[in-house]
């Protein structure tokens, strides 16, 4: 088989038959097919969209370069929870205990942070001892044990998607839909669990910067999951402004631990009840899922179910008691001060998710290391009226980084005079789609 | 400067700005730009296709990645002469000296041939002795004192088309107007000759497969030839069957030395002359252009002028007097038997000239060796009456290979019979684009 003719058929928009992509693929995945072959298929797919046999086929195919793994949970019902990734984007570290402590079994492999976007394993990584490289049985273990874990996905799942994103990313043609729901949904096929949640982010700093993009991405995902005949639930949520206020690394574990103990309301807090009801209702039927996933926040189960799975990572499980007594602390901390009031009328959220990564928070190129005591901390939400003066801090390793990022942060922000138009809060949840619907 | 970017813009049908395409073609040609990101440039100019400031400024880069070639040529104007491509297109073997022979000097750098398209290159090697890999002096040496050269193209010109051409070939990226113009261009472009005549192929034996595609092709080389003040004519011409009738290495020199000759009158010979005479009218002015050439034939000075460049380049100049003293000659010759009478209405000219591959005359692949013996002779033209029985001969290295290569030049023929429509004989020359249009 020549694969030049599959290259050809996406290329002039013909439809690709599903063994000849699947062949490509798999050819690929082996190393067979070389990098300038499937870059020039990657170019025409981005420009003529994989149509949804084309994109199941390409799926089935990254699936089956690699393992699947099942988790027998001592008869919870197990979730995958994935986030396309945002600013200030903690929902996974309250979801997953939030879930554990309401009696689900959450098993979640993730990839490393890159670019703008925060990264969960490198979140709790900032847990001094934390490890999320473990073992297949490890996984299996905590899940049964524990009823949650985060954990780095093995090498052996889906190994097409890492070879093909790192590709996409060297040759511009990542921001595909169909590539995307591919390469997001290709992980979560390859785990058996019994439901799988997206949050799928819109906004400025989300890779979908529009809610009509992120909608064909999640509905793109759900048409996956049916395929499959596997349950998925996805939200569309809005990634506008940084979600929670803590962007970096042991800021942001600081913040979960916060809203796991009750203590933090706000729109971190609201979307991890909104996935945890979303859950139940899915898996159970049970309407009073969100009612019962406040009460876990309140009653310290969910707090509980964190510091369990810390320690059985590995991690000092005082961080749930005492957080800034186990996480890192930069050395240089300095207030970002606004030099006027006014109405937050909207907020650059990539911008500073990248002023986060400058301080050493993320990573530019994969394989960067992380420095897991920096960040930024940005209070103030779209719609809030704010004073001149503090609104956050920035954490860094010297003065120069700090001044540095707080100049960018108030940059990112426009402030509207209160004389005009009221600014409204946009909606946290846009909408869900999937098996239900 | 980050080369995606480039990509991107490419990719979104944004302009590339001129600088930054000609950095990224640099950089390929130092080997800083990998095969992966070229491809996917490639596959995305393929299908949203570069404009003229764009093929302008890849041109440019194409023709400044390597050296520039001038030929002294003891007062005579230069000229440089190449064809997009076709099956029994012995025509260069006829123009070169025939033009030498009217006063005009050749410089004919070639690469090889690759698919159903024979080279130039590969015919003159048949002959025994005959070198091609002349260094630049002894390219400028031979223009000086025999008037006409045909050499391989040295690495050093236009190193960027050779790696990208060899890049298109292995992502299928070759068809696109703009790049195969860019490719055919730089090389004529960073030869300094007076004139540059392009034989631009249209019908089933070309690349080009339509009138309207070879058009634009022509006027496109045009154009790069007039942004560079360049002289420039070129013929759009019929290849909707095989130009002459040998389709092979030795066979083709053969033919070619019987048309210096003035012994064969045909396509062949009509398409040496027309090109001769336009060379003379766009140099001179002569209107008696053809009549001349038509003269050189009959009077023996181009096939003198043929023998002098066979001698130089360390031929046989026997060849010119007797042919098949000199070539190699295949061990089975089977003649070519139609079934039925009738009159010939088409031929794939491409079918031919893969089958001539097939027995060895072609390369599928760059770098593989050539049979200089074998190939087809196929007499027929289109509009032709044929009769039951020989047709033209299969020239092969044994009896099965013969018998396949004969069934299928007969497959590629289409006969109607006389009670049916006239078949009228194709148009030789379409239309003449250039520099004095």
């Amino acid at each position: 088989m020549d694969f030049r003719d599959v290259v050809a058929a996406k290329r002039d928009r013909r439809p690709v038959p599903a063994d000849d992509l699947r062949a490509f693929v798999l050819a690929y995945a082996r190393g067979e097919v070389p990098d300038y072959l499937a870059a020039a298929f990657l170019m025409a797919a981005y420009i003529h969209p994989l149509d949804t046999e084309e994109t199941l086929a390409y799926t089935r195919a990254m699936v089956d370069s690699g393992v699947t793994l099942s988790f027998p949970a001592a008869g919870r019902p197990t979730i995958d929870k994935h986030s396309t990734g945002g600013v200030a984007d903690g929902v996974t570290l309250v979801f997953v205990p939030l879930a554990a402590a309401l009696g689900l079994a959450v098993a979640k492999l993730s990839g490393r942070g890159l670019g703008h976007t925060g990264g969960t394993l490198d979140k709790l990584e900032s847990i001094p001892g934390f490890r999320t490289d473990l073992s297949g049985e490890e996984i299996e273990r905590q899940v049964a044990e524990v009823g949650c874990v985060v954990a780095a996905q093995t090498k052996d799942l889906v190994p097409a998607d890492g070879a093909l994103y790192a590709l996409r990313d060297a040759t511009a043609t990542v921001s595909s839909v169909p590539l995307i729901a591919a390469s997001v949904m290709s992980k979560k096929l390859a785990t058996l669990t019994d439901l799988i949640l997206l949050d799928v982010k819109s906004g400025s700093g989300a890779f979908m910067k529009t809610a009509e993009d992120a909608a064909a991405l999640a509905n793109a995902c759900v048409d996956l999951a049916r395929a499959w005949g596997r349950r998925c639930r996805a939200a569309v949520t809005d990634m506008s402004q940084p979600l929670g206020n803590a962007v970096g690394n042991a800021l942001d574990v600081a913040e979960a631990v916060e809203a796991l103990r009750g203590e933090r309301r706000g729109r971190l807090t609201d979307l991890a009840v909104a996935f945890a009801g979303a859950a139940l209702r899915s898996l159970d039927g049970a309407e009073d899922g969100e009612v019962r996933a406040a009460t876990a926040l309140r009653d310290g189960t969910a707090l509980s179910a964190f510091a369990r799975m810390v320690e059985a990572q590995g991690g000092d499980p005082g961080v749930a008691d005492d957080p800034w007594s186990v996480l890192p602390r930069a050395p240089v901390v300095l207030p970002i001060e606004a030099p006027r009031g006014g109405v937050l009328a909207a907020v650059d959220a990539e911008e500073i998710g990248r002023a986060a990564v400058d301080l050493g928070a993320g990573r530019v190129r994969k394989g960067d290391p992380v420095d897991p005591a920096v960040g930024i901390v940005f209070e103030p939400k779209v719609g809030d009226r704010v004073e001149a003066g503090r609104v956050g801090e920035v954490h860094a390793r010297d003065e120069d980084a700090a001044r540095a990022a707080a100049a960018r942060v108030l940059a990112a922000c426009t402030l509207a005079d209160e004389s005009d138009e009221p600014v409204a809060a946009p909606a946290l949840l846009l909408g869900w789609h999937g098996t239900e619907d």
